[in-house]
């Protein structure tokens, strides 16, 4: 059990528990890691049957079919490619690869989306001109706006602060939870966004059958908003579940302490900003006691 | 620092520290607090100019002014009230109080809340139903009700589990990231609703001027959009910083020790279910060392 237990049990016993737990653990992380990837896949597939079958399909010539490429690059870059980079460091067959090497990978994925993200809202500006529709009116612009700005701040800010290797450790460490923070909020109010988004589009579109007589492409749109909330809700209970951590990196703390000589640490690297957290807590944080996100 | 701090200096500078960071630390916190409060009751405010001054005001005729009573209601029930339900624990003058009492006002505020929000869903049915409009059409009706289902699904989980004093300890602790998580996620949900909603709403009902003319009304209640989210994000990041948690309850931590004799505990009161997590832990989680959500 978790709570009530007593100290006298033999360290034996203990170990061979938190040995079966970890696998045990690691195990329901892919599980939930695999539902996620099939939730996001989904996702991305009613988003190209919903423009490509039931619309205009895709073009790039100031019409509905450019539009098109607002809601699949949203869905495919914004929420499905950032939720993927939001979830890197969690996928137990990359924790033998370098820490560094990861958070190229989770850097490169971010600016893989954010370049879709802006494709896709050039697509829906030069529709709106083409269109004579006014830019910028509805709340989805105005929230969805703000994020693209947040996004690239966030990305630029984490850049500087822990790809280049220039940082002080303290800055980094005092940054992190306002980096995880502000990330998790653009993801989950993307989400929201494109929920809005769906919105406007069914009611502007369906003309008859109205939405409100529930052709299939109507509830198709809905399913697809049901499977991005369910999408999102997931990728955030794995991303904050302190069990599903990334491992530290042992080996190259072990090589930075024998580099630097005698525990003194002088090298940069990020790895390095856990140095001085004991293994003690490592351990209790592994074992993930309650309440850690509340 | 946080980081690279040799452990070389004397306890006393370290507690200073720790005092004095203490104090700046509740001083932000209730910085956050009251900024939350003033977003919330700016939004409920927005919500009431726009249902009476911009809209057809409220009444329980089965008409508009039966249908304003949703947006008012779910801005004032199932955000605003349910955000402070969440909160109730992070207000530093209640940490005197008994966690007990302060368990009563959480759940009694979530009850409130969870009656507003269903009179909310009534007045749309009649309205709906007055008018002939078909229910249960749009994402924001199949999100919404599916939150409508949740809430009260958590409640009774949470009273079930937390309140009555019969579920065993460690059932409390293994459960509560999934009460916190779940409840964190719905709070989320709610708000991205209530986005979709003013969308539905303000393409529905403004005509001529058109939602896409921009006039004061949509621009009053995209105004509220950003403030529900402001107050959401402001909340979340409240209610998930390891630093601001309610300190554990010594008193009665002493109390339990001495009735059940030599720290054999056997009382069920949720205040045991942290007995066996040491004070360092408790230190390091207050010291807020980062990372805590990722």
């Amino acid at each position: 059990g978790l709570g009530g237990q007593k100290s006298d049990q033999p360290t034996v016993h203990v170990e061979t528990r938190r040995c079966w737990r970890k696998m045990e653990n690691c195990k329901r992380l892919i599980l939930f890691l695999t539902l996620s990837l099939v939730l996001g896949i989904s996702s991305v597939v009613l988003a190209f049957i919903w423009v490509v079958y039931y619309r205009e399909g895709l073009g790039w010539d100031g019409g509905a079919a450019e539009f098109n490429w607002h809601p699949l690059l949203m869905v495919m870059g914004f929420i499905f490619l950032q939720g993927f980079a939001i979830i890197v460091y969690r996928l137990p067959w990359t924790w033998r690869c370098s820490k560094q090497k990861m958070k190229f990978i989770h850097a490169g994925l971010n600016v893989v989306a954010f370049i879709l993200a802006v494709i896709s809202v050039v697509a829906v500006f030069d529709f709106h001109n083409e269109k004579s529709i006014p830019n910028m009116y509805s709340l989805h612009s105005w929230i969805g706006l703000a994020l693209v700005v947040m996004y690239p701040a966030q990305m630029v800010t984490g850049i500087a602060v822990y790809l280049i290797p220039v940082t002080p450790v303290y800055f980094r460490a005092a940054l992190m939870p306002v980096h995880i923070y502000s990330g998790l909020f653009i993801f989950g109010s993307v989400i929201a966004t494109a929920l809005m988004g769906f919105t406007e589009k069914l009611i502007f579109s369906l003309k008859s059958p109205a939405y409100k007589d529930s052709p299939p492409e109507a509830v198709l749109v809905n399913v697809l908003g049901l499977l991005l909330s369910a999408f999102g809700g997931l990728l955030l209970w794995i991303v904050t579940r302190p069990e599903w951590k990334r491992p530290r990196e042992q080996v190259e703390l072990t090589l930075a302490n024998s580099r630097a000589g005698l525990g003194e640490i002088k090298d940069n690297t990020a790895v390095n900003a856990r140095v001085d957290l004991d293994t003690n807590n490592e351990t209790r944080r592994r074992n993930g006691k309650g309440e850690e996100l509340g």
